[in-house]
Formats: C-alpha cells, sequence, structure tokens
C-alpha cells in the first residue's frame, strides 16, 4: 500500500496504517505524506519507510512504485477533501486500485467525474465508510436483510459532537470550518455524511427525498455546525437524521435506531460490541459482539471472542480486509464504493442547496 | 378533590386519585366517573367512596358538593380530551377550582375559549403535564436557568412509543385513533404536546416557529402516529422534537438534551432519577435524586433518599402538591397552567395544519 | 392502621403511611409517634391526624382504639429495632395483627421470643422487606421457581451504601452505629439482612451455612460498616453477600445475581423496572416492567404500564397489598412473616457470632 | 519478534502478533508455533513467515535467530501454562529477552525458578496481564496514587465468565479444566489471577493475606471454577475476589470498584472507555478515553480520540510498546514483570492451598 497524506500531525493517517496492516495482509511501503517534500519525508520516517519511498509528489510516487518489482499495489488517499479527486484520478490513471477516505470528493460534480474515473479504469475502488465496518453493524443490516423487522418504517440516526462548539483551532478543526478546503458542507460533510451512509447501510434501503435545515450555530461560521435532515427512502419509509457539532459534551455518539413493522433496532458507536432488538410485546434481546449469535457477516470480521471489546481500528481494518479480498478476486459487498460515494455526494450536495433556498422537500439526484 | 371521569377502565384516573392522595393533603370524596351512571357508581365503588357521592352527571355533583360543608374544594377532569372545555368550564362557573389531565382541550379554539373562562372565574387552573413534575426535570430547569449550560442552543427532544405499531384495540387506543374524539391531532397531541412542553418548561424559552411532519403510518390511520417537528426558540435556539407510537419495542421513552455555549444536559424519562451534565472538556457528571446536589426546586418535591427510586406516580403527586399549595394561597411558579395549556394547543394546532399544507417554517400563533 | 414510631424527623415512618395508603386500602388514622407525649402529638398532626388518636404511649392507644367501633384494625411497627419486641408483643397480645419494620427484633433471642408470640396469638403478622415487594423482583422468583435457569448454583447479592463512609452524624445514622439501640449487627442487621432475605426469596433456596468476615472500617467505630458473608444454600449452591455502608459514593446500589445450570439473572435496585436474563449463548433479554412478559406475580403488584417508572414506594406498597389480603382472609404467600424474621435474625446473629470468632463455615441455627 | 507457541487453533497467538505489530515497533519474524514440525510451518504459514523461519523446536529457533543478522530481538512466550518456565529459560539463556503470557508458570516453585533465571541474565522480562494495559486502568491507578480517594479502604474486583458452565469442550476449554496442562488452579490460574493483579495495579497496594473459597461447581471437574477469596492489603484495606466460569450469559466481565475516604471509582473491561468516579456527595464524574481529562500514563497509551472507542487489542499492545521501551532503554515502570509474576503465582498457590485445608486467613507467601 502506498498513502496519499496522513503525514505529521493527521489523525487519519495513522488510522488508516494500523487498520490496514492489523491483519497482516496488507503493509504501508511507500507514500506522499505531504505536498512539501521534506514533510513528506518526516512522514515516512515516522511511519518507518525505506526514505527512497517517501515521495515529494504524487506522480514520482506513481511512476516509481510502478516501477519497481515490489511496488506498491493499491493507493490509500487520506488527504483532505478537495483533493481527493485528483489524488485518485491520478493513481487510477496510472493503473493502481484506490482506497479513499469520505467523502468521495469535495463537490457532487467531481464526484461524478471520478465515478467516471473508476467505471473507466476498471480497478477497484473503496471509500473508508468506517462505521460500515464494526460487526454489529453488518449484523443489523443482515437480521433486516432477513427480515427480523418486516417492513422497515422510520429510521433514527443521530450524530453528535461537541467539539466544535467553540471557536474552531487546530489542525483537525480549522480545514473543516473552511469553505476553500472542506466544500460546501461543514457538519453536513464531516459526519453528516457517515451518518447518511450508516442509514442506507444498514437498511438496504435508498434514500429519495430529504429535507434539510442546516445551521450555522457558533457566531463567524460560514459552514453549518448543526444539521436536522428529515429523510424519505425508496419504500416509503421515515427517517430522521440529526447531526451536530455544536452539542457540547458528546464525543462521537453516532447511533442508528430502525424500526419495522414487526420489531425495533438500535446501535451506538460509542458502545459498539452490542446491538439491542426491541420486540412488539416490550421485551428487548441484547446481541453482544464475539457470541455464537452473529451471522457469517458479522462472525467473519470480528478477532476476539465475546467480551473482549474491538473498537474504532478493528471497524476501520474491516475494510481494509474487504478491500484485501477485491484485489484477490473476491467479493466485498458490504466494501462501500463509487455508487455509495456518488449517492453520499449526492445527499451533501442536495441537503446543503435544499437548506440554503429552504426549499422544503427536495429530490435526492445523483 | 371531586373527579370527572376516570371510570371503569380507564389507566389515567387511579393515576389521578393516587397522586392527589399521596401526601396526604388531598382526598378523593367525590365524582362522575362516567356519563353513565351505573358505570359511575361502579367507579366510585372501586374507588372505595360513600355511594352517594359518585354521581351520574356533572351538574348534579357541582350543585350537591357546593351544598355539602365537606364538600369537594376543587374538580380533578379526566375525560377525553373532546370533554376537557365543557367540563372545565362548568367547574370553573360553579365556583370550583380545576385542575385537568393534557391537553388543555381538543382544539385551540377550545382552548382560548377555556383560557377565558379561567381569567373570567378568577380561580386555580392547572394542568397535568406529569412530566414536568419529576424532581431531576426541575433541577434541569433550575441550572439552566442558572446559567450553568450559558446561552442554550439547540434543544433535542424525543418522545418514542412503540404501542400503536399495530392496529389500534382496546379502550386506550381507540379513543386516540379517533378524530372525533381525540381532536386533530394524533400522536403529536397525544405524546408530542408532553415533549414540547417539557422543551420550554426546562430551557425556560419559548418555541416561536416550527416546521412539522406528521405522519400517519400505520395503513388506514386517519390521525399521525409519527412526528417530526423542527423547532425555532425565541434566542433563535435550534430544536428538534421527535414523537411517536409507531416504534416498536419503545415504551415511553421520553428524554431531552440541552446544549448551550458551556455544557449540555440529558434526562430520560425512564430512568429518571438521574441527570447528566456535560462538560466541554468531555467529562460528564451525573447527578441522582436524593442527594444534596439538588437544588430547591427538586429537593422540596422529593420523598426518598438518594438511591431510593421514585417515579412516575410521585412526579405526577408533585404536580398536586403545587396545586395544593396554590389553593392554600401559595404561589407554585412550575405548576403548568393555562397559558402553558394554550401554548401547547397552539403548537398542536399550528403543527398539525402547517404539516397538512406542506407549509415549512410557520410561526406558532396562539 | 396505627402506627407505633415514625414520628417528626423519621424517614421510615411516613414511608410507611404512605405505601400503606397508596393503593386506599388502609388509611393511618392513630399512632404512638414518639415515646415523648408532645412529640407523639406533633407527629399525628404532621399526619393530619385526629388529635385524639396521637397517643403518649402504646397501652393506652392499644386500649382506646380497642374500644373504638371504628378503630384501627391491626399496628405498624416503625421504630428503632431494640423496640421492636415489646411493640409487637404487646400489640399482638391485645388482638391486632402487626407489620413491622425490618429487622424483626434486636436480637436473634427477641425473635424467638416474638416467633412465639406471633404462633400463640394466631394473628397475622408481617416484616417490611421492601425490595420482595418490587414486581420484577418477585419475578425473576417466579421464573427460578418455573425453572428457568435450571438448577441454582451461584448467588451473589451486594448492597453498597456510602453514606456512613464518614462520622455518624444525624438521627439516621446514630442510632444505627450504636450497639445499644441497633443491636449487635450495624451494616450486616441494616442493610446485609435486606441482602439475606432478597437472596432466599429470589431463590426459594434456604442458606444452610455461612463464613462472614465483618469489619469496622471507619475509626472509633463499634459496629461493623463493611460486611462480606459467604453462604452455601440447601442444594449445595455457593453465594456470596456483599453488604457495605463505607463505600463512599454508593447511594442504595442493592442488586442480585443468580446463575443455574441453563441460565442467570441480574436485577438492581436503583434501576428496579428491568430484569436481565443471562443465556448459555451470550445472549441477554430485558424484561420490562408493566409490560406483557411479567407473570401474575409481578403484573397483580404493578399500577402503570411499560415506561412509566414505579419505584421504592410503590414496592413498599405492595407489601400493605399483600397484608390487606391477608386481613381480608387471603393468601399472600410472598409477603415476608415472622419465618423470615426469625431466619434472617438468625443470619445477623450467626455472622456476628463466628465473624468475632473467625470461625470459618458456620452453620446457621434459628 | 519470534513466538512460540500460538499455532493453528491458538486464540492468543494470533492476539499477540496484532498487539505487538500494532504500533509498527515490532515485527513477528519468527516462531515454533507448535510441537509438532507440520503445525509449526502451518501456523508460520498462516501468519504470512519465510517458511524457513517457522521452525520445529525451540532449540532450533534460538540458535538460528541468532546466528542471523536480521533476526528476532526478543521472544513471545505464547504456549500453555506448563511450558512457560522451560521455554521463557531457554530464550533467556540464550540472550533474549522475554515477553510471557500470564500466568508466570504454572506453578510457584517454578516461578520461583524463573525469576531467578530473569536475574540472572539481567535481561528484560516482561507479563501480559492485558488489562494492565487499558488507558482508564493506568488513569485509575495514577488518580488514586495522587491521592483522588485518599487512603483506601476497600477494593470489590470481579471476574465473571460463563463459558465453562457446561463440559469443557474445544481446546480452549479442555487445557483449561486439566491439572496436568494448566497447573494447580482452574479458575483462579486462568481469571482470577488477572484480579488480583488488576487489583494491586490500580491501588498501588499490596496483599498480604487471603481467605479463599474455590469452588468445582460443574459435576466431573478436578479443578476450581467458581472462586471467593477475601483480600487484605498491606494498608488495612479490605478487599474481595470473584471470579467464576460458571456464571451463565457473562462473557468477559472484569470489573474493579476502589473505595477510599474521600471517594470511589468504577471501571468496568466490557465498557472500558470510561472511568466513573464517585463522590462522597453522592454526584459522579464520567472520564471518557481519548479526552484531556486523561494524566500523562493514560494519554501516551491511547491512539483515537474521545468517541472512537478502543479495546482490548488496543490494550494488549499497550503493553508491547511499554516492552518496546524497554528493549530500547526506557522505563516501563507500568509493564508488569517477574516480581508481578511471582506475586500472581502466589497468589494462585497460596489460594488454592488455603482453601484446600479450609485454612482461613493465610499469608500470601512469596
Amino acid at each position: 500500500m502506498a498513502m496519499i497524506g496522513g503525514g505529521p500531525g493527521a489523525f487519519i493517517g495513522p488510522v488508516h496504517r494500523i487498520a490496514a496492516e492489523l491483519d497482516r495482509e496488507i503493509e504501508l511501503v511507500a507514500g506522499v505524506f505531504s505536498s512539501d517534500p521534506d514533510r513528506s519525508r518526516a512522514g515516512g520516517e515516522a511511519y518507518g519507510l525505506d526514505p527512497a519511498r517517501a515521495y515529494g509528489n504524487l506522480a514520482d510516487m506513481l511512476a516509481a512504485e510502478r516501477a519497481r518489482a515490489d511496488g506498491a499495489q493499491f493507493v490509500a488517499v487520506v488527504t483532505p477533501n478537495h483533493d481527493h479527486l485528483p489524488s485518485a484520478r491520478a493513481a487510477l490513471a496510472a493503473g493502481f486500485p484506490v482506497i479513499s477516505d469520505k467523502p468521495m470528493t469535495a463537490t457532487l460534480e467531481e464526484a461524478r467525474a471520478l465515478a467516471a474515473a473508476v467505471a473507466e479504469a476498471g480497478l477497484p475502488y473503496a471509500l473508508t465508510y468506517t462505521y460500515s465496518g464494526y460487526p454489529l453493524v453488518r449484523e443489523a443490516r443482515a437480521r433486516i436483510a432477513d427480515g427480523a423487522l418486516g417492513t422497515v418504517r422510520k429510521v433514527v440516526v443521530e450524530y453528535p459532537q461537541g467539539w466544535l462548539a467553540g471557536p474552531a483551532t487546530g489542525k483537525q478543526a480549522e480545514w473543516r470550518v473552511d469553505p476553500a478546503r472542506a466544500g460546501a458542507g461543514g457538519c453536513i460533510g464531516d459526519i453528516g455524511v457517515h451518518a447518511f451512509q450508516l442509514a442506507e447501510f444498514v437498511t438496504g434501503l435508498r434514500v429519495t427525498e430529504l429535507l434539510a435545515d442546516l445551521g450555522a450555530v457558533v457566531p463567524g461560521r460560514h459552514l453549518d455546525d448543526d444539521c436536522t435532515v428529515l429523510l424519505r427512502f425508496e419504500n416509503g419509509a421515515r427517517g430522521v437524521l440529526l447531526a451536530s457539532q455544536i452539542e457540547v459534551g458528546e464525543l462521537n455518539g453516532l447511533r442508528i435506531r430502525v424500526y419495522g413493522e414487526k420489531g425495533g433496532l438500535v446501535w451506538k458507536q460509542e458502545t459498539p460490541n452490542t446491538l439491542t432488538l426491541l420486540r412488539p410485546d416490550g421485551g428487548c434481546e441484547v446481541i453482544r459482539a464475539g457470541t455464537g449469535l452473529l451471522g457469517p457477516d458479522a462472525a467473519r470480521r470480528s478477532r476476539t471472542p465475546g467480551g473482549h471489546p474491538e473498537g474504532y481500528l478493528e471497524a476501520f481494518a474491516n475494510l481494509y480486509r474487504d478491500f484485501a479480498d477485491v484485489l484477490r478476486g473476491q467479493a466485498a459487498p458490504l466494501l462501500p464504493g463509487a455508487d455509495e460515494g456518488l449517492r453520499s455526494m449526492a445527499f451533501i450536495d442536495t441537503a446543503v442547496r435544499a437548506s440554503a433556498a429552504r426549499a422544503g422537500w427536495t429530490p435526492l439526484t445523483l
């Protein structure tokens, strides 16, 4: 694996590195860790790489790695959003499969261009929507697909955070509130889109219409930091998506509740190793990770026995295992790809536009 | 106390009786427990009353109780919504203070008429918005009033239930889905209004605008059973109100989260004896009922020491203690009255109208 | 009902009053609320009684109430432990059924005397082991009796409190740490005995042997404030009983876990409306109060629908409902009586003696 | 790193591999994965090793790796308990630092021999008491060391599991119930010892005396499967240690509560990212992982921001990071070594002997 981005100070670069290597199927061997060659070299050193393989720019890396017998076999894109398109396109053009941090690109238009590039290249392309890697999220999806809830009627997905409730300071915060680097969406593009992808992933249903009310609560902020989006799914089910980065004291509280005719279920990211099933009789059943209660999708992406918690890094690693399967020619139907990426970008784009126009219910247009 | 309604098969009548008598300040002595005289008598017997004081109609009761030296000193109205206005108006006209089950009336127009009747009578009138009787709800209100959260920016109030996810059968369910008896609102009037009142009560802020999306999810249902309402408060704070009666497996999951500039708080009705305070540093503090951490509003409405749970009946009883205070001429500023009743009816009315018209943001009009 | 004890400053007196009257089957009409006549009168006034029926001593009350046509039909004993025997014996001798606060008496010897007096009188006698009044405790007992867990193998019952971690000040604390008023046991007699009774009640099994290690942790304390007791049940099951009043920050954390060959269950007093069933496959099921999942013992002692929490006062009231049933001549097999009282006193006595002697495993002797 | 044990079917081998490599400071390069050469080769293949470095026996590996310029720099021992001594001793004798799965050895006598070998070799030796690697366990230790609780008075540490409640079948279960392979302790040596180590680690206090009651509950079992051990710490604090493998439905419920004069704390392994602090006023504060509330010991062993759960593998990896620090010549005072190993073996040995003899309080003898 070669990495683009993820140099000194980045949060997500080391996470990709750990996730990719966790199961010993993938090894980070090269990278352009910064657009500044010195910083890129420093990044390579921090990862313990051969200094010759910490490149100063992408073109050099793609050429050099292609030329090596032991060259990288795919590229991971972990740059800020506005760079996702050029980096991924260049890598695909050079013949490298790509796994990219979400969202797919900075704009819907770019996403369309990248989807076309993926189709043209005919190479694997995946997006690390981390939360779809949690075993119990996959279990939830499988149970809904198996009809455990009957027809889905209602979805409530929430993603509360509080870390941008004050002035946005520090590397992680600054680019997220800057329209030039983050794209047209703030909170909606940073975390709202995770909630959207999770809702479609778990229910297996597509959102067809939405009503968005995005707010910029912190004085002086140019991008949304608090989002309410009402959803309609293809089968008529009603949905509510809440995402916020100004809910003081919330850390990373992503959670989803799905209700059908015959039952409901609840999953919460901060206690990810349980899945609660709600029954019409008022009883509820708690399914725990690592037990024999899990179906095959969840079981094959678990590493520890019940009661030994797995977390965020393991969920992330599951996406890389899926990607390794794809590279080996196996199917990985649960791994988000260009379709999910395009849908996600359409969600951000539609929500931003519809909210700005106070447009009421608006179709989700790809 | 004399009761109107609450006869055989009713849930809420016995609850009012227990709540009223819990602290030995009030005693149920008379009632019209049903519009059917035989059923009324049966009701009186079930409560252990003097048979002579289980009346066949309201006029008889008001006249007889007024005439007795030991007659009832106030009337509790616990009939279905459409009867709230005539019963309360008659009682007030006969000189009896009134405490009424919520909502105030079946329609906003009726509520205006009742508010006028209350003003004209100059007698105490209160509404049993039960959840505002919980000590830790009062603590939440006091802490926000004291500035613990700074300016309130965001409110999320949810009221999930699942018991009407199937066909509505049984006495409790039937009138709730019948527009003739329940009024124009289904879920919004039955439980959404509790969530509305709780949000205003806890924050001390008034809702000025709303955007409502009410749905009738169960096939054949004429009234809403699943509600999403976006709120704006007078200070610009953003709010989300979710209420549903089709979320299978949910019992009575009312809960509220409030976030300000400096902190947040969370209260959940099903575990009502704790209040969680969220801090900007990611820590959270749990305040438990019955401890010295409570301020005076909460402390004086607690009966047991910490760790001895109080519940729904005790919260209900707190409203009756407030009402007893009022009858004694003391202030009870936390007890919901005609103003809150009128605001609540305006909420239901505005939400129903705005949703039917797909009207987008709509001012809350009294 | 006539009350002995429970005057000004008492915690448990008002609790008995509320509990007795909650379901309108019983009314407090008389009492000796203090051994000081003025204080007794003040107590009667606080309860709103006829001043003539707030007596200055027990003999007067028993005589006077017996003489009245509308006299009290039974006596509730809520005095400190050392007074339980004389009060209960006098009431029984005067022909009054007795319901008494736990423990039965101050010493095992006294308990034997009282058990004999109960037998001789042939009158109802009950003990308010409150926690056995919780509906879900009764549900737990019923499920174990029905074989849901198979043979019981292991019981862990804990009762952590922290309020005596510092110097014992205040009316509630002082008598509890005074051997003259509390008896030979401190924590073991105050709360350990609740845990013991709960363990026997829920499992339906009797303790035959114990190993006790009682400590007086706070410097200068003469009675135990921290207790560890190992148990053996009649079927060979192993048990652990932990009770403490020096676990700082714990309020009233009574809880019990029972494991059998086929399953386990968990109940916690501070969240009393759920019962968790553990399965061999690692799944767990949560039973909630007020739902159709409850068997008849729990269902008939519930007042509110699911999701409307009941608490300590309602559990207490369930014992009075049982007692009212007994007075009416009905059976109330779940109501603790003289047998349970004697067993509890034997538990305290055996634990105190065995611990003092470092005696190792010791038979529980009645 | 070279590994001894951990071949096909092993649970703990892959865990060590992931943990060691998680932070890219260590790489698995060689191993004897089984005493059967073919199985060892299969193990090496599963880990993706150079086939030449999957050795058929330990002597060969030590010799070969020592001879290579790029040879392993230390050895990880993950064999069943009875092999810990010979493997570790051989590795140390060959000049390799050793990190070993717990417990140190199968018997106390062996542990003394190994401690002597460690001292003689003058090489790093560490034990993977995993739970001491959790950041919030380290936070708990730091806060107690800083005096947040005042003098520690009481410790309750519990380790409930249920997976051996039935007949022990499968590779993981069989050796654990076989005295020949597991040593004299069953549950006490497998998990009780984790609880012991956690209690000493968190409090910073040494156990001086214990009273043990070990039971073999499942019919036909030769080793204990349910353990109660009372503890006394060096400062007089009282302790209770419960460990069981027959508590049906429990997965890996290790948890610890510590109470001092001024406060208490609670940590639970199955939700490892929070630490609850209990206060004398009845309030409690929840500290969450990844926030600025953590002191340096916890913060430097965290990889993700607050709300992104870390789990068992990350805790395990923290021990390997400590070990890597030691190999670099830095101090790692929190890493368990030969002293802790010897104390742990003394705990097992004393508990087994004292229980068998029904000996009452018994000093912990090294």
